[in-house]
């Protein structure tokens, strides 16, 4: 295995970890603040579930190049994603806020996950491209589910402020 | 047209007029970046131009509600976006952080005017949805564009870093 190629995937492994930690507090705060949303706030606990364990699954791929999980970097990853699910709490459309911020992130995924299975193959490392594979797939299902989501949650949204409801979670 | 829903429309468009704001400064300063991937910054490149007039026609759907340009909002996101920017220069896979952004980015712009599309509609501003719904459309070509592109131009990058060629910008 090149020396450039390995370092490059590792890197590339190392930022893949960091954004699923990312991931995990963002929407692990936004489903707990969610009350009128069920089919929303159901599809994102699961996709907590699904994260953890992509996360865990990237930690193994690293271990196998002898890396450490970037425990630093996840720590403020962690620390900006609060913060930022914090600020749209205070918003009066935290679920539309909720919803556009997933919908970028899940695309940030996609392309990162692509990025790291054409480091994987070029590396050699069949196991890694695989188990990037799996987790791509469950990325493009996250994204084309809130894609379809999109409009009818808006809808709703716009349904219940009108109307006086509690509308904003 | 009700209150509720005047406000919330004008709401929306502020937001798109910031985020359009943020998205000239964020390519204008990739584009001047990138020396070794013509294909991508020729492409970034009429992105800026149409950015412009994104902003420009959601600037003209403000003033018919006698909304102004929301000037710090703006001033904020571009130095935000000029940040990121730089950030993104002092890493040796500039490119490949450019175009993940760039591909999260358009894809909030497509959830944002999905919103927006929506208020208008509910707001009986039909003036505004079909501006909006032509905005859509160029965030929608953008996205796939850069969807496309995603693999080849990162096998580029990755071919170029291993052969030792100026890979990152």
């Amino acid at each position: 295995m090149n020396k450039t190629t390995r370092a490059r995937l590792v890197k590339w492994l190392e930022h893949a970890y960091a954004m699923e930690k990312e991931a995990e507090t963002m929407l692990a705060v936004q489903v707990t603040r969610l009350k009128n949303y069920h089919v929303l706030s159901q599809r994102m606990q699961e996709h907590v579930g699904e994260t953890r364990q992509q996360a865990d699954a990237i930690a193994g791929c690293l271990q196998r190049h002898n890396a450490a999980r970037p425990a630093m970097m996840g720590a403020l990853a962690s620390a900006m994603a609060a913060i930022h699910a914090t600020e749209n709490a205070v918003m009066s459309d935290e679920v539309i806020k909720a919803l556009v911020m997933s919908y970028a992130f899940e695309h940030m995924e996609i392309a990162v996950y692509t990025s790291v299975i054409l480091a994987a193959r070029q590396a050699g490392d069949n196991e890694t491209a695989v188990v990037c594979g799996a987790i791509l797939e469950q990325e493009r299902a996250m994204a084309d589910w809130l894609g379809e989501h999109l409009e009818p949650t808006v809808h709703q949204f716009l349904e219940h402020e009108q109307s006086g409801d509690a509308a904003k979670r």
